[in-house]
C-alpha cells in the first residue's frame, strides 16, 4: 500500500536524490542503525489488543533481542529481556500466550513475577553472597499511544511522551485503543528496511505497479500534512461509501464516527522507524518492519477492525485483507528489484520526482537519526 | 572434457608446484580477483544465436553485476547495467527474451531505448535540473569474436581487437558463428574456478576418472601448439569419422569442411579468464566458467552444431551431451575433492607431472594477471 | 544425560559464575578454541570396534580437518590428513569401510601405503627432484585408551601416556575396549559445546527437564570424586538390578564382573575436550561433541554393550536407547535455550549454585586451556 503527496513548494526539496548505496547495503551501517535507531528509538511492537487481561504476553525480537511483553498484575505493561538471570538461559518460546502467576526458566526452574522480580531459585537458600531479593529480569521502557504498544531498549531514552506530543489526539476519532485484529500476516521481504518506508510513502508507483488500487484512489490527487520530521503523511481521496477493497465498497463498520470528508479519504502516516499507519474509513491496517540484514526484512501486517463488526452478516474483512496482500505483494516485488538495483557499482543516487517528495524527506529524518 | 598436451622441452618447468592455498580458499583474494580479472577481462557471455534479432536480450551477472545484452536496433550488441537511472531498481529479471520497442523499469516506468538513452520518465518534465537527454543507461564494452560475445566492465579494458588478434581466424573452418545450440546445462560445482581450469588442461586424470573417453581417445597422444598466455590448448587424436559420444560415430553434419588431420582430431583451447572450448569435428562444445565464491562455481555448457544439422535423420545430439554430461560431471567430482583438500591445513603445493605442463602455465598466466 | 555432583567443602568455589558472553558467541574465540584445543589436545575419535581388522578405516573431522583413522597391517592404528601429496586432492570420501591394500587418490591415481609412505606415481619416475622415497601422506599421533582412539594434531603433543596417567585401570572392569555398538545417533545442536559440557556436568536440571529420569535416579544424591582438572565426575545411586532404562530393569548382561556397589549406580566422567561417558550396569553410552560454529555442535552418541550380550533373548537395547535418546533431545533443547539467551546484551555471567560445582570446574579447566 502506498501514499503519494502532494508536490507543494515548502516540503519538494529540488535536487532531492536517493540514498547512497552504503546505507542500503552495508553490514556495518546495518549494525550501526540497529544500535543508533532500533536501539534507541520507540519502536511499534503490538496492539492492546494482544495483551488484554493480566499474565498475556507477546515474544519481539527489537534490535536482535528477545522481548517479553507482558499485562501485569497491576494492569500495567511491562517489556523483560528473555533472558534468565541465573544461566542465562532464553525462557520463552511461545509467540504469545498467557503467564499463570509468573514466568519460569525451563532449565533450572527459577521463577519470576510479571513484573520481572525473583520469585524462587532453588536450592539457592543461604548460597553466601545470593541476594534474592535483588535479583529481576532487565528490562526496557514501555509507551502506548492509540493502542499501539511501543519499547524503548535505550539506555536514556527520550521520554515517551514528549516523542509522542506531537500525535496526542491526531486519530483519536478513529477507535485505535478498542480495534480488534481479524488478520495477520507476515511476509519476508528480500530489500532494505528504507527501500519499504519510501515504497510505503509515494504514489509514483501506482499506476505501473497497482493497477486496481490506481482505480479506487486517484494516484495524483494526494494531500500531505506532516511533510518533515518522524511523523510523514497525509491523505488520498476515496469515493464517499466506498473503500480500498476488492468490490470496492465499505467491509465493515465504520471505525469511529467519521464526518463526511474523514469517510471520502484514507490516511498513511509513517512513523519512524518502523510503523506504517492506514486508516481507511471501515479499516486500519497496520505494518511494522523488522530488519533482519541489510537486505532482509519482515513485514508484519495486521487488519484491526471495529470490535462491534465481528460477527455481523455485513462484516466481510476478506474482502480488505484479499485487496491489501495483493498490493502488498506488488510493492515487496518492486522493492526486492529495488534493492537487487542499488547493490550495483552502477547505482548512483538518482533524482527524486516531486511526487516523491515523502520519501525524500524520510531520508532526511533517517540520515538525521544516523548522525545525531 | 580434458586436455593433456605433450611435454616438450620448451613448454615444461621442471619444479612447477600447484597453487598456494591461499588462492583457491581466501574471500580476500577471490574478491581481488573479482575486480582484476572478472572485472577487468574480456569475459565471454553469449553465443550470438542467442541475440538474432533487434530487441533480443539475455541477462548475464559478470564480477557480481546483472548485466542486459541486447541486439540494438541499429544491428549492434549493446551490453546496459540492469540498473534504472531514476531509484536504482533493477529492471529486468527474465533471463532472456526480446524487448519491443524499450526497456521499462517496472516500478515507476522509466523507459530506455534499446541503446540505452533515455525516452521517457513521467512527470519529470520541467523539474529543475533534469537533464533528459543526459541520462542514459549506464554499459559496458562489448567484443565479437567468432560468434562468442564477450563484455569488459572495466574502466580501461584492452582493446578487445589486440586482446584477440593472436586468435583472428584460427578457428575460422569450424564455422563457429553460424552453429545452433543444442543443449545446454548448468552445473553447480563446489570448487575454485582456477581449479576447473587445471582440471580442463590435462589428461593425467583420465584413465582413473575417465574410463570410457580414455578409450576413444589415447591420453597420452596430445599435442598443444599453444602454450603460455591467455590462450591455451591443442588437440589429441580420435578415430577417423569416429567423435567422442557414446556410440563412438559422429552424431551430426561435420561443422565445416575440415581437412582428413582436423577430422581426426579434437581440440581443447582454453581462453582466460572463462572460457573453455572444445571442438569435435562434428560439434563443438562451449564451457563458460562463473565464480561465485572460493569453492563455488557454476559452469554453463552449450553443445552447438552446424544449423543444417537440425532435423536432419541423422541428427543425434543426444550421442554427444550424453557422454561429455557423464564426462563433465566425472570431473566436477574431482574438482570438488581436489578443493577440500586444498583447504587444509596439510596441504601444500605439490608437484606437476610433465602431463600437466599446460595446467601449470595456465597457473602461471593467473598469478601474472593477479600481479600485473 | 546428565550429572550432578554433591556439593562440598573443597569442590564448590563460592561465588563461581557462568562464562562471560563472548566466549560462548564469538567466532574469533571459536577459531582460537579450534587451534589452542582441538588443535592442541587428545580428542575422542573412534571406538576400536571400528577399526578391527588391518585396512579397516573411519574418517574424522578434527579442528576442521579430515583425518583418516586406518589400522595398519603391523596392526598398529594410523591417523593420516585426508589430502594427496600432488594436487591436494581429498582421497577418502567413505564414512568408513576397508582400504583393500593401499589408498588411492581417485584423481590421478596416487596411491599409499596404509602406513601412509608413497607406494606409486605414475609418469612420476625420472622427473627431475621427484624423491618418491621422501613423499608419504601427513600424519597426527594417535593413543589408545580403554578401547577409545584418540588423535591429537598438534605439533608438541603432550604424550598420551602422560596425559591419560590419572585414569589407568579407573575403569578396567567395565570391560571398555570388548564392547561394541548397538547404536549410534549423531545430533546437530544448536548451542556452544561448552554448553553441552555444562549441562552433563549437574543434574540441578533434572527436576524440571528430566521427570523420568529423576525417578530412576535421585538427583540430589550424586557424589564426584574427580572435581577438578581435564577429567570430571562421579555416580549417582540406582536401584540394584535396576538401570537408566524405559522399563527401569537392566536391558544386557553386565558390562563386567561388578560389585554389589557398582552395581547400583551409574558413573559420569567428562573428559576434556570432547568425552562424555557414562557407564550403566548393563550399558556404556559414549559422547563425543564436535564444535561446527560457535552455536552449533554434533554430538554423536553410541550405546555400547557386553560382546556377549547381542543375540541373546534378554537384549533389549532399544530400552536403553530409546530413553536415553528421549533425554538427550531434553538437554539439547534447554542447551539450545542457553545458548539464544546467553548471547543477548541482557546475559551477564550468572551465579552457580553449589549443585553445579562439576560445572564450575569445567569452565576453569577450558579458561586455563584457553590462557596457557
Amino acid at each position: 500500500m502506498a501514499a503519494e503527496f502532494r508536490n507543494t513548494a515548502d516540503t519538494y526539496t529540488a535536487g532531492a536524490r536517493t540514498l547512497p548505496q552504503r546505507y542500503l547495503t552495508s553490514p556495518e551501517i546495518f549494525a550501526a542503525e540497529q544500535q543508533r535507531i532500533f536501539a534507541a528509538r520507540w519502536v511499534c511492537a503490538a496492539h492492546v489488543h494482544e495483551l488484554a487481561e493480566p499474565g498475556a504476553f507477546v515474544l519481539r525480537e527489537v534490535a536482535g533481542e528477545s522481548l517479553i511483553l507482558v499485562r501485569g498484575a497491576d494492569g500495567g505493561v511491562h517489556c523483560h529481556y528473555n533472558v534468565c538471570r541465573h544461566r542465562g538461559s532464553r525462557m520463552c518460546e511461545r509467540e504469545s500466550g498467557r503467564f499463570t502467576g509468573a514466568i519460569r526458566c525451563p532449565y533450572h526452574s527459577w521463577t519470576y513475577e510479571l513484573d520481572g522480580r525473583l520469585r524462587a531459585a532453588p536450592h539457592m537458600d543461604g548460597v553466601p553472597g545470593f541476594d534474592h531479593a535483588g535479583i529481576a529480569l532487565r528490562s526496557a521502557q514501555v509507551g502506548i499511544w492509540e493502542g499501539l504498544v511501543f519499547v524503548n531498549v535505550g539506555r536514556e531514552p527520550t521520554p515517551f511522551e514528549s516523542a509522542f506530543a506531537p500525535l496526542l489526539g491526531k486519530f483519536a476519532r478513529w477507535n485505535l485503543p478498542l480495534l480488534r485484529a481479524a488478520r495477520r500476516i507476515d511476509y519476508d521481504v528480500a530489500a532494505n528496511w528504507k527501500l519499504l518506508f519510501e515504497n510505503f510513502s509515494e504514489c509514483y508507483h501506482c499506476p505501473g505497479v497497482h493497477p486496481a488500487l490506481a482505480k479506487l484512489t486517484p494516484y495524483n490527487k494526494a494531500e500531505n500534512d506532516l511533510s518533515e520530521g518522524p511523523f510523514l503523511g497525509g491523505f488520498m481521496p476515496i469515493r464517499s461509501g466506498g473503500s480500498i477493497t476488492t468490490s470496492g465498497n465499505a467491509c465493515a463498520l465504520p471505525l469511529g464516527a467519521l464526518d463526511a470528508e474523514e469517510q471520502g479519504r484514507v490516511y498513511y502516516y509513517s512513523n519512524f522507524p518502523n510503523l506504517l499507519l492506514s486508516l481507511h474509513p471501515d479499516y486500519a491496517m497496520v505494518h511494522t518492519l523488522w530488519p533482519r540484514a541489510p537486505a532482509q526484512t519482515t513485514v508484519r501486517c495486521e487488519w484491526l477492525f471495529h470490535p462491534d463488526a465481528f460477527g455481523r452478516a455485513d462484516f466481510r474483512p476478506d474482502d480488505a485483507v484479499g485487496f491489501c496482500d495483493v498490493t502488498n505483494r506488488q510493492d515487496w516485488h518492486v522493492c526486492e528489484l529495488n534493492q537487487q538495483g542499488v547493490a550495483s557499482r552502477a547505482y548512483e543516487p538518482g533524482p527524486y520526482s516531486p511526487r516523491e517528495s515523502i520519501a525524500a524527506a524520510f531520508d532526511r529524518e533517517y540520515l538525521r537519526a544516523m548522525c545525531d
